[in-house]
């Protein structure tokens, strides 16, 4: 599950979990960076305004978090037939990082290779919303780099739409304005078109 | 300057600098991980023996260190004409990540261009010890990966063969067996030989 910050991931995320468990799915939900103590200590490295991060070793440090998430949480969850949603993944790094701080998508790509493997998603849902309504939407509490603005949120969302030009089949826009039962309804479409 | 853990690096590395700056030179000295305020949190988080940490996301964190020292310590140093030694850089996750263990030296290296760009080494010094003797000379006290014992310097060891092998106009066995200032020479000949 991806999108600008404030397009409502990780409500979307629950009501998908939700939804493919009343199928009798067995589902685990994640988040990045985070989800293991590793992942969690580099959260807060990277959130934190008071430590300074250039672009490269900030898409580094996302990449850590993940290599360890893949390995010790998603990895084992996939190979007992469990499905995997998870509110960032490697995408993120290539919208924010790739192209919104000018580092290069195949860049990024490439040291994500030694995180991620072949272990990519199946779907990317992209939550498409104007970056206006998404600031709106936002909490009041801005970390590092949401305390950045809008400016940045701009560029991430133009990433996200060059990184569905490159794989329009596993990677999709979905328009995230409206109610969160009719974004939903749109979530849950694009997953049953792609995992039916 | 690079070695196994207790092979002397860090006395080398200051004489080494003592020297050259004795003939004029301006010398800056670093280590790794460390050196920046992100690098040295990471450097708590990678030594630290209670954070569980898989050996992918492990050479993410030391490439992520590195990229940080790179872009605000060591690239504005040589762009002012400073000559820099770094105490272990991307060569140290080659042979520990790459070779010990058993990423792959291409596979760790692609995820440091990210880190490093072309900001590579003129001259390696690799202080070549058996690992029994630096086993002897190490600290009492040991952190995550030192812990790990001399089968991990054993791999590491022969990892820094295998980059002398493949570069060796860049990369230099030192042998570090005898005094401080007998291995003193030896390296200065090294440095004199490849930067004259």
């Amino acid at each position: 599950m991806e999108g600008v910050d404030g397009a409502g991931k990780s409500t979307q995320l629950e009501l998908l979990a939700t939804a493919l468990r009343a199928e009798g799915r067995e589902v685990l939900t994640t988040r990045e960076p985070g989800g293991t103590t590793l992942g969690e200590h580099l959260r807060g490295l990277v959130l934190d305004p008071a430590v300074a991060i250039g672009p490269n070793a900030e898409a580094l440090i996302f990449a850590a978090a993940r290599a360890e998430l893949v390995a010790t949480v998603i990895e084992p969850a996939l190979a007992a037939g469990v499905w995997v949603i998870s509110d960032r993944f490697v995408d993120s790094s290539l919208a924010y990082q790739g192209i919104a701080r000018g580092l290069g998508i195949d860049a990024v790509a490439q040291a994500n290779a030694l995180a991620v493997g072949p272990c990519q998603p199946d779907v990317v849902v992209i939550l498409d919303l104007p970056v206006s309504a998404a600031t709106e939407r936002g909490d009041e509490e801005r970390d590092r780099i949401e305390s950045e603005g809008s400016d940045l949120q701009r560029l991430v969302a133009e990433g996200y739409r060059e990184l569905v030009r490159r794989e329009p089949k596993r990677r999709f826009l979905v328009d995230a304005t409206g109610s969160q039962e009719r974004v939903h309804g749109r979530v849950v479409s694009v997953v049953r078109e792609v995992t039916r």
